[in-house]
């Protein structure tokens, strides 16, 4: 598996694949029945319903018209067309800075192919340092490192190259660093009044044997922020009544459905067997059934409410502050409130939707000992990654596949196979793993096929009322946690491999360009946006990339000293230093604008506020926002006894559905190019 | 220069050279005409004046009290007598806290010790690896790591010891920052008023076509911190009038000589040659010379002073902004200003005293460049250390000696020499590098042999007033730059031996035990204070003995892996893991103590404050604490013309000699065991 035909029998396999589920996309995409998985984004944001037109009822799922098919991959220009300024209002700008970092991974690597295919390749091809082994090679090893002869000054070159990259891949992060940073503060300045500009989160709150922690916040910052403190709202633990509100939502939706069945056909009342599964047992009224039960289910969360309310216990030692003013929110995220540093800690509030309820009591301590038991979790799995390497290994390469998808082997097989490589040619390995996961796995990714069929199930066995249709349809979000690290592992091959083998370079500029163009696709058409971080994200991406570099400047430096280059060893070393003072420079210059809030910014906005509407009532507006979420969840319903109560408890604003409609009119660039 | 023996000889020789410094301090120490040299601090403080007693002529220079030669020693436990809260008071807390890291160096090493002596001696001692290789060998070696051979199962012993030994640091590491950290909030919370409580150092002040800097900072924090500013203090280059100031205290000086003589003698009136040292040209009464020039000067500096006050250009890009309260001083030092991070930077002032004037207007990039360039020099330093090493190793072994001291050679080849040591003994050269630095070195320190040479040629050549005298006596200061990493470099050498060679600890407890007495004599009796951090070093100190740490256990790691010991590396890689964890721990929780100053504890000062003294003009104290010091230098002399200027001038805070006699009673403890 190590020559180059090899390698082209893989490129064509995951060619073809790649090329199978743009086909089936570019099919199943233009029928109506799989609008819902298809274009998500739009029914969210209130610009598309199903069904799509009128007309013949089996056009309502299948398309028939056959133009459409002939354009199967006008898509692709339709995604890219979309200006960015208009993604940002469409999605947000965690999703638009997102795709920058494919088009970093081209930014980077064009130049540096081009370089290296000019000038690394042919020095490497002109030796016959394998040729005069009694080694078995292949071309792919002539174009590598592995051809020039041990201690040659042919390694000059590569010294040259590796410090022409790294300045070239440093001047590309730097620039983009000041173009997401500049984007992320304008965003920030141009956003309308949030609670979150008003609000700090307060953890650690110690605990007082005089005073309830509610008292305990308002005093405290009473004492500390005396002209800026307007209002706080306490964390509480309602996973018990968080239970309650998805048991009960349930029962609303059967009884829906019973009710929807009941005006439909008004002659027959809807019976029920209470035993199990609706199996056996006695013959009862549907709809007074389920009416009794939520009935109950009411009032047991109504005692439950009462209990959390009442008892202290159910407080968790944390509180979203909120001030009179942004400087004020400002000054006392950024700032150290208590002698102990450990106690009263205080960051900016995340957004409502941003927040994981359960995790906000956890003790610093506590806090301090799980990333322990992370940092130690991740350095063993690092340290036996090979065991998981050797496994994907032995499926990804050819002979895998063969093993595997044993009537392919003819073809395979056409191809006089090189026996007893022994220089270590993983380059190879990772040549079919990008095709594999960046090809074909990309391509996959837009055919959407497990909603695809999960949405159809659904439809098919669960969907009772529309309101299930709309829930049964399933956007998801985009995969930060996941392709973030996929985008991580191929800048590191990039490095690494460009001045060894700058044969696999081309393989990770496509994987670069098709990825950037599948999602931003998906963007505009497919994922729902969970929440809206400003790109709080770039200073992680911008450390990797640069561990990614120092990674591979390490490596080449063992790879020299292997070739007897030692005298190369001072200037290589040196490499690895500039790069992390680099690091340094870009974490004083930009990531501020990443963690903290300027005071001049906030002021401004202040004033600007003040100047407008000198009368707002901000406390009212910020008041419920902070909310424990199961407290809106109760009233969302609306029709209960339950939402008597909201007069005392907190006006809610639902602030999930907002977000869904607040971009009232449609892209002139709307990325679909649907029929 | 590999067995026992050698290292007794060496032991020896250097044990009597430090004996025979202690001879010579406790003689000279009573003397009373090297009382200056050797109990400055006393002076300082206004405490001790010379000549110390009346009597006859000759006991002004020489003590006739024999009795006083017996005790010649008893300043050791003197100086141990002063409690640490009485220390803090007399010599400020960056001292005490000093002498804590050799109290630390001592309560990591004595229990290492008696575990390695105790248990992996033994270990070592009774194997025969050594005994059936055919290397020469001496009984250090046997006590060594060496001893074991290779894969033995007695591995073991030395994990669990690496394990037992991190644990003990760490927990001693933990303790010390905890009682440090609580040292410092209770210094700083029990601190009068002084300025840098009040005052931020404002640096990078953008450039503005339309304002002065002074304007533009005024506007700045009137708009930004409305409620709080009060003040500010511009910075200005005044460094050619700093040389004038220096050049006019010369000529005062020479005037004070030529007054005193005419007044000792009024008959005759001082005269003077012009020309060359005074050597040939006209003669001159010299008081009128002098009077003549120093006029012409002070004129000179007042140009000088107007032209720095009214021209833009001598106004740097920097500024001392200064707040009604503490509150409101520690929210502007602790947050961010504008949208780039990099102008507008604020930081605590530091006090007065601490201040590089001229580095103050150093831009950020050039900053960040100046950063780079050391840390590539650390690191061509570190890699090329291997020369200084082989210098002062070819002089500090014992066939160095014999050569440098032709005279030692018979005592030193009592001694059979081993031939064709193979084993790298680098411990043995570590150990007689501890005795000539770490013993011989510290007992020369006591001795001050420099500044008594220095101070008795002044005394002889140059002193001709009063004046002179006093600024002949120069007490120096505690060299936190030279000391500091000296100690480091102790601590990684007994970690690093702790497990390999624990025969090297005894010798670094001994260092640890002599530099903490010796050290802390001098604090008590010796240096001045420059100023005062309270302890803000400590940091750094804890992050580098972490760092020695690690070092030691990648090293134990390395060494295991060539002794075939290999699966205990999982074991050993974890060590450097929990290691920096603990350091990221201990980060969180008690650095900021370091490096912020925490609201509540600002506002109950304010607060204290506004009570006991709700009149007080804080405007007119501040005004004028951070002016430059040539400012203040130009209007000590007040005999001049432009002291009639001080009325637009700020009012002058001679805040140097303020703390210079803010101890006014002596301690009950004097540590000094004087005559």
């Amino acid at each position: 598996m190590a020559t180059l035909s090899d390698i082209g029998v893989s490129a064509t396999i995951n060619i073809l694949t790649a090329f199978a589920f743009f086909l089936a996309f570019a099919i199943l995409r233009i029928q109506p029945v799989n609008d819902r998985v298809y274009f998500p984004k739009w029914y969210l944001k209130g610009l598309r319903n199903s069904p799509l037109r009128s007309g013949a009822f089996v056009s309502k799922f299948v398309n028939l018209d056959f133009r459409s098919y002939a354009r199967f991959l006008n898509w692709m220009p339709a995604a890219l067309q979309m200006p960015e300024p208009e993604l940002i209002d469409h999605a947000g700008l965690d999703s638009a800075v997102y795709l920058r970092i494919y088009l970093i991974g081209i930014k980077i690597f064009v130049p540096i192919a081009c370089l290296a295919f000019a000038i690394m390749v042919p020095v490497n091809w002109t030796n016959e340092t394998l040729e005069r082994t009694n080694l078995t090679f292949s071309n792919v090893d002539k174009l590598s490192i592995s051809n020039i002869p041990t201690g040659s000054h042919r390694f000059w070159t590569h010294l040259v190259m590796a410090y022409a990259f790294t300045f070239w891949t440093c001047y590309v992060l730097k620039r983009e660093y000041e173009i997401v940073a500049a984007m992320r503060l304008h965003f920030l300045a141009s956003e309308h009044r949030r609670p979150d500009q008003f609000t700090v989160l307060v953890r650690n709150v110690p605990p007082d044997p005089d005073e309830s922690i509610g008292e305990l916040v308002e005093h405290f910052f009473l004492v500390n922020h005396p002209d800026h403190y307007l209002t706080h709202q306490a964390v509480y633990n309602a996973n018990k009544l968080s239970e309650l509100v998805t048991k009960k939502k349930k029962l609303q939706n059967w009884l829906d459905f019973y009710q929807l069945k009941y005006t439909r056909n008004p002659s027959k009342k809807p019976l029920l067997k209470t035993g199990f599964l609706g199996l056996w047992g006695d013959k009862v009224d549907a709809i007074d059934f389920y009416t009794s039960k939520i009935d109950k289910l009411t009032k047991e969360m109504s005692l439950e409410r009462d209990r959390i309310m009442s008892k202290g216990n159910s407080v968790m030692p944390a509180a979203f502050v909120s001030f009179k003013t942004r400087w004020a929110a400002a000054v006392c995220a950024q700032t150290q409130q208590c002698r102990n540093p450990t106690l009263w800690l205080t960051e900016w509030a995340p957004e409502p939707r941003d927040i994981f309820w359960n995790n906000l009591a956890i003790p610093y301590v506590s806090l301090a000992v799980r990333r322990l038991v992370i940092g130690v979790a991740y350095f063993f799995l690092t340290f036996f990654f090979m065991i998981p390497i050797a496994f994907v290994q032995s499926l990804a390469n050819i002979e895998g596949i063969e093993k595997a998808v044993p009537f392919l082997k003819p073809i395979i097989e056409v191809i006089p196979k090189t026996i007893g490589v022994s220089i270590p040619m993983k380059a190879t390995f990772f040549i079919t793993y990008i095709m594999v996961d960046g090809w074909a796995g990309v391509a996959g990714e837009i055919l959407r096929l497990k909603p695809l069929i999960i949405y159809h199930l659904k439809c098919f066995f669960l969907v009772k009322t529309e309101k299930d249709k709309e829930e049964a349809m399933d956007p998801g979000t985009l995969g930060f946690n996941t392709g973030e690290p996929q985008i991580q592992l191929y800048f590191l091959l990039g490095l690494v491999y460009a001045v060894v083998t700058p044969f696999l370079l081309p393989f990770i500029i496509v994987f670069f360009a098709l990825a950037f163009v599948v999602y931003r696709h998906q963007i505009i058409n497919v994922y729902n946006q969970g929440y809206e971080s400003a790109a709080a994200f770039w200073p992680d991406v911008h450390g990797r990339i640069i561990t990614a570099l120092i990674v591979s400047q390490l490596l080449l430096m063992g790879l020299l000293s292997t070739k007897e280059a030692a005298q190369s060893t001072p200037l290589l070393v040196t490499l690895p230093v500039l790069t992390i003072w680099f690091h340094r420079f870009c974490k004083g210059r930009y990531e501020p604008a990443f963690i903290r809030y300027p005071l001049q910014e906030a002021m401004m906005k202040d004033t600007l506020e003040r100047a407008r509407e000198p009368n707002l009532n901000l406390k009212s507006f910020l008041q419920n926002a902070y909310i424990h979420p199961v407290f809106k969840g109760v009233d969302e319903t609306e029709t209960e006894p339950a939402s008597q109560e909201s007069e005392q408890q907190p006006v809610l604003i639902p602030t999930k559905r907002r977000s869904r409609s607040n971009t009232p009119l449609p892209s002139k660039h709307s990325g679909s190019a649907s029929p």
